[in-house]
């Protein structure tokens, strides 16, 4: 190793880690992570060792196992599902002078890996000098294809650097690779060990496949690869295929300067369904595209890919170097969770590790698809599109718990409830909510009706009637949601939370709107004209609890009257509390983990007054420990509304940066989808001061003293346009399509090719609000003013 | 079997069964198990088989086995504790003339079972045809010592009866009998499958002892056996023992008409830390003792100290004697359950089953020791002597709590929290109170000192320190306890439970008296002036949430605003609900699974004016469901004192019947000590009002019209004294010590040697109050006036 400082590099358009530090391994293997949406592949060296947790992910794709229970209940789901390391292929073992060529042997005197936001690949160069002194460069390239969503394709270069060197590669297909679970539940661990059942093996030439079954949930996958090679004379190749391996040996003497280039071809099919000639088919024909298109024409096509994308999604930011790459980087990781989906998940942590079993939650809909709606929305869609198709098993959770249309589940791959805690997960029902926001949102930016008829009206009624029948109207005519949990994870099974309770009124009030829009929908649904009548008025007389004593809306019914958490006396490694109080203790307490009241004022911005917005975000900034990466960014965003413009800049950097900052200290089992998406809302809903309210779109920039400017792009019904802000003004200009009518801080304005810039009114925020001791977030802006200095959340 | 109709028969001192019935063995062998608090050996027969579930226990003697979590929690406890079957030493094995004496063979042409409340025996007469002919009669008797706490006697006397016979008896002592679990946690089945280590075992003459230990919690149980036998001559014997089985085999022809007498003697004890020597020792000089004592003579003490009890404790009932006979079946388990328990507790089943683990609930304070405070005062001080002795696990657990005081488990048998799902258990805080209530009412019934100071001081003082840190002071100063559970568990987690807000509140003035009392432990505790001052401060402003619009109290904040559960679509067959409905629903709604707000009416009746008690009771009868055991006397004390005498009538018979007509269809597992000690408290507290307020003794009788008179016993201070009820009148008569003060329906009254009568006021209880749908309880009396028809509640 040279002297440099390893780490990350600051750069606009890549990032790269320069040097080996084989500790760090497992979390550069999340950030340097590929994938489409369909694929995903850890930054796992090619040649497997060293390794931090190698995976290779297609989504979708689990094990079951059971949920063991010492006190079962009635409706407690009794399997759980987990993401299943499948065939690895990105394997290519090189052995120079047959010393196996791994950097913690002999001396790797270059290293670095980047990940090219742009071409979309993985670069790795080592120069390395074996223990016996021999001196040869490996430059490896790899990309997951976002226009070939089923192949992976990767060229591996040796080059001799000090004399000619006999060389042998092993390409492998390697099946239930041997992997540590961190995992606690020993059951989880087992369902992980071997999970795969070899069905089929073949090799011939430079071509293997491998089809394998998962043993309990049933689920067929097929692994292929193919190879080009490029090198000196005197090649010899053999290739086998065994059960759980599938190996090309390729040996040969390569003179000093001259290159061995081996391209790696791959695709990947599964299937719950398709029989094993059939799935085998599928990525025979995949690869056969793979190599008709060429490394070369594959690595144009992902610049196409990425081009278009970066012209409707790109975030500009003057002077915060780092920020702006990390601004980049969770852009392209959000691209890579959703881009290739087509009905699948997008899971909380992507495609990038085993984290959360590999499951989804609500923060898909809320965070990452605000994301998507405006920069990809046929990403979006697809997502949606894959809640629709697991309504059957929602209806029948819905009937399970006693209740009508459709409940979604809190964590699941295939849209079964998985959640084995029910206090913090099944009653957490805002996740329907959430849900349907994603559809109205998504159905207001694009007028997507095709999606309305087939999808849209449905989720919308269904989750329209399980609001009905979990609430009720009491004695004073008030409609009440009671003994649910809202986003704060801190909280639970309480009465009339005000962020379920306005998400709810909103879904029941779109429901009956999209119903009306699309009424052979309704019809075939069973949805009656009393019934719409119901929904709006219980969407009218939505009970929203309000403390006028405090002048704030408490979280939940009796939030406000509940005793303080003692912050004073929690040491900062009691953080998060989680791990070191019972649940009773913070459920009962004012504590807040994540923003929830918060978030209401987020998305449901049109119920409190601007007032109103300013007391509850400090009432709440008091009590927000923040030990959940689902909040930075919604308290940027509120911050930024309230004028607290730099505190919403330190919340910003600590949502771009929550995973190449490694806050939560767990980047190691993959990146944070939802937060990566809060870089994004940061900018567009904070700085931007964007808001969709019932499809309209409203701005209201403002610039935090840290930066000179920042540009951001949107796409709505087909419209880019571009939206500028400087301390003083903000500029308003169209990329494509049809004018679109917005406001700038309450004043309609229409964004048309003649860029329109607008001045920013000056705004007194007042006292800046105190966080928890220690909770405040890493200062970013020096010049910040915080009574109290800050101390860095983890 | 002849033709005699099987099942109990009604008698007033004993409870017969007659003829076999094979498929209702597991739950006679509850009804017939015989214990003396230390000692509880079920019912199942000498010869091993036919049998139910065998079972002989020794309290507080345990296995640990792992509690799963599929997602575990802070403070979740890891250790889950479970009652093990012990060694053996009922069999008695008979073969006659080769053939096994087994009732599911050949014919049995008598059979009949009787447990003797005043002699404390459980006898046997069978008469048999085997298959090849022989005809037998078998006389068996037993009986688990009162007076010699270690000891159990067995008479076994076979007599031939049609010709001359060849006998053989095996007497044995067998450890890690194969039983089948019918848990459905498969690690708990796993630590019950041979959960002894054999670690001595010996064997001479006619005497044998095994020790055994258990494997994780290492606990050591030690049982030995002895025997006299008298027979015709011609005797011949051996002795042997092996790790898990002594066995003395006895071989002799018996002419026809002549009986083979075989009396058995067993000691059993355990230890956490006694040697082997010195636990064989043990048991080997209880074994000599009983031997010393002899047969007659242990039957002697055992009617001497039964015939004491009924002195004290008796109640008569004229009009009905399947009541008069379950409520001395009902005296005579809880005098079986608590007598000998000596600072062990009285677990939910006392030692008749393997139900709940063997774990020890609130129940036992609040419902089984009130009936021995007033009927066998020690047994209630050796029971909260047991709570005592787990002060220091309670401290720890309310420390990992985060809490201040001791937090006592919601379930255990060594004082650890074994309860795996902390909404329904951990949060139920109000068994400290519960406790706490115990031990004031035994002080204020004994004056007992010398147990407050050594006991009862330390117990309150540090559970009032336990509300001090759960509760706070409001904005208003209101003394709130927010996010606990009440008695219901179809409600969890609710915010100022008003059941547990009073009881606190009693908790705390009566530790800061008992300090004041016993200033020199208050001293020791380091409890200052001012915590006393804060908990006089706490109980007088805590806070008892009111429902002025609809005039009840709500069973915790909020819960009248609550859906009511649909009752009307809820079938008959889903009862009991929590077999059909998920938490989430129950914890919801307005459906209660057994008294809470209503068994604060009872225990905490000064806090209520008569017309609340009214409506409360009408408000909660019209959604309680009863699918618990703990409720039908409550509602009976409440249903009396409102003056719905028929009702209250009818709950009774359903808590006293609980067992006896297998209600809960669960007594296979063991009997419900507190239904059992509900009977006493439906006619004590229910129709003789009798009221223990702030240790006052007041009375308010009154006769349900099925009954023409009832006569109950109590004993206070050391007074004995009784009081009997006619539909007109009340005649109070001291029976021993001094004069007692109490009240009659108000009015002041001294008990003393010259009976005193009083008239029974008339009262107006209003219409009658609903129940839901199918859950009214079995009409016991035919002419009570219920506006429908009721059915029976299981």
């Amino acid at each position: 190793m040279t002297g440099a400082a390893e780490g990350y590099e600051t750069a606009p358009w890549h990032l790269t880690w320069r040097n080996l530090a084989v500790d760090q391994l497992q979390r550069t293997e999340s950030t340097f992570a590929l994938g489409n949406g369909h694929i995903g592949i850890r930054g796992t060296f090619e040649e497997g060792e060293p390794r931090g947790l190698p995976g290779t992910y297609l989504n979708g794709f689990y094990e079951e196992h059971d949920l063991p229970y010492a006190e079962a209940g009635y409706g407690y789901p009794e399997a759980g599902q987990t993401v299943v390391n499948v065939t690895d292929g990105k394997v290519i073992r090189l052995l120079v002078e047959d010393e196996p060529f791994d950097t913690r042997y002999g001396t790797a005197t270059a290293h670095d890996r980047t990940l090219d936001f742009r071409a979309g690949t993985l670069t790795r160069n080592t120069e390395w000098v074996s223990p016996t002194g021999r001196h040869v460069r490996v430059r490896t390239q790899r990309l997951v294809s976002f226009t070939q969503r089923a192949v992976v394709a990767i060229r591996y270069e040796v080059e001799p650097l000090d004399a000619d060197t006999q060389l042998v590669l092993q390409s492998d297909l390697l099946a239930n690779e041997p992997i540590e679970s961190d995992t606690s539940d020993p059951r989880v661990a087992a369902a992980l060990q071997n999970p795969l059942a070899s069905e089929f093996s073949f090799a011939e030439d430079f071509r293997a496949v491998l089809v394998h079954r998962t043993k309990r949930s049933g689920l067929r996958v097929a692994a292929a690869m193919d190879h080009l090679i490029e090198s000196p004379d005197g090649l010899r190749t053999t290739i086998s295929a065994e059960d759980d391996l599938a190996r090309l040996t390729i040996a040969v003497d390569v003179p000093r300067g001259k290159v061995l280039r081996l391209t790696k071809f791959l695709a990947y099919g599964w299937s719950a369904q398709r029989s094993i000639p059939a799935l085998r088919a599928q990525v025979d024909a995949a690869l056969a595209g793979a190599v008709q298109t060429g490394w070369d024409g594959l690595l144009a096509e992902q610049r196409a890919f990425l081009d278009d994308f970066w012209d409707t999604a790109d975030i500009q930011l003057d002077g915060d170097p780092e920020l702006q790459q990390a601004v980049r980087f969770a852009l392209f990781h959000i691209l890579q969770a959703g881009a290739r989906g087509e009905s699948r998940a997008i899971p909380g942590k992507g495609l990038t590790g085993p984290g959360y079993d590999g499951h989804a939650f609500w923060d898909t809909e809320t965070f990452v698809l605000q994301v998507l709606t405006y920069t990809m929305p046929e990403a979006a869609r697809d997502a949606l599109r894959w809640r629709h198709s697991t309504l059957d098993k929602a209806r029948e959770r819905a009937a399970q718990l006693g209740l009508r249309g459709a409940a979604f589940p809190w964590r699941s791959i295939n849209g079964a409830e998985c959640s084995a805690y029910w206090p913090a997960g099944t009653a957490a029902f805002h996740v329907s909510a959430d849900i349907s926001d994603a559809v109205v949102r998504y159905l207001a930016a694009t007028g997507d009706e095709e999606f309305e008829r087939g999808c849209g009206t449905e989720i919308l009624a269904e989750t329209a009637r399980l609001w009905m029948s979990l609430g009720h109207f009491d004695s004073h005519g008030r409609f009440r949601i009671d003994g649910v949990t809202g986003p704060d994870e801190y909280s639970a099974v309480a009465d009339n939370n005000v962020y379920t309770n306005l998400m709810a009124a909103r879904n029941l009030r779109e429901a009956a709107a999209s119903c009306e829009r699309c009424p052979e929908v309704a019809e075939a649904l069973g949805v009656t004209a009393r019934e719409l009548g119901d929904w709006r008025e219980a969407a009218a007389r939505m009970l929203v609890p309000y403390d006028a004593e405090r002048g704030v809306h408490p979280q939940s019914e009796g939030f406000t009257e509940h005793k303080d958490w003692d912050f004073g006396n929690t040491p900062l490694e009691d953080y998060p509390l989680l791990l070191h109080y019972p649940y009773f203790d913070l459920y009962r307490k004012q504590v807040v983990k994540q923003a929830d009241l918060v978030l209401a004022l987020h998305l449901c911005g049109d119920s409190f007054t601007p007032e109103e917005k300013a007391r509850n975000f400090a009432y709440y900034e008091a009590r927000t420990v923040r030990d959940s990466s689902l909040s930075a960014a919604t308290q940027a965003v509120i911050a930024a509304e309230v004028g607290h413009l730099d505190l919403a800049y330190d919340y910003l950097g600590e949502a771009a940066l929550t995973d190449l900052h490694d806050v939560h200290n767990n980047v190691q089992n993959g990146l944070h989808m939802a937060s990566l998406a809060g870089a994004w809302l940061g900018i567009v809903a904070g700085f931007g001061g964007m808001r969709d309210h019932n499809g309209e779109y409203g701005f209201a920039p403002r610039l935090p003293s840290a930066l000179d400017r920042i540009e951001f792009r949107m796409c709505v019904r087909g419209s880019r346009f571009a939206v500028e802000i400087h301390a003083d003004r903000a500029t308003y200009r169209l990329l494509s399509g049809k004018p679109v009518e917005i406001t700038h801080h309450g004043q309609a304005c229409t964004v048309a090719e003649e860029p329109v810039t607008l001045p920013i009114p000056p705004i007194d925020p007042g006292p800046a609000p105190q966080q928890p001791p220690g909770r405040a977030p890493s200062r970013r802006h020096p010049e910040s003013l915080r009574p109290e200095e800050p101390v860095p959340a983890s």
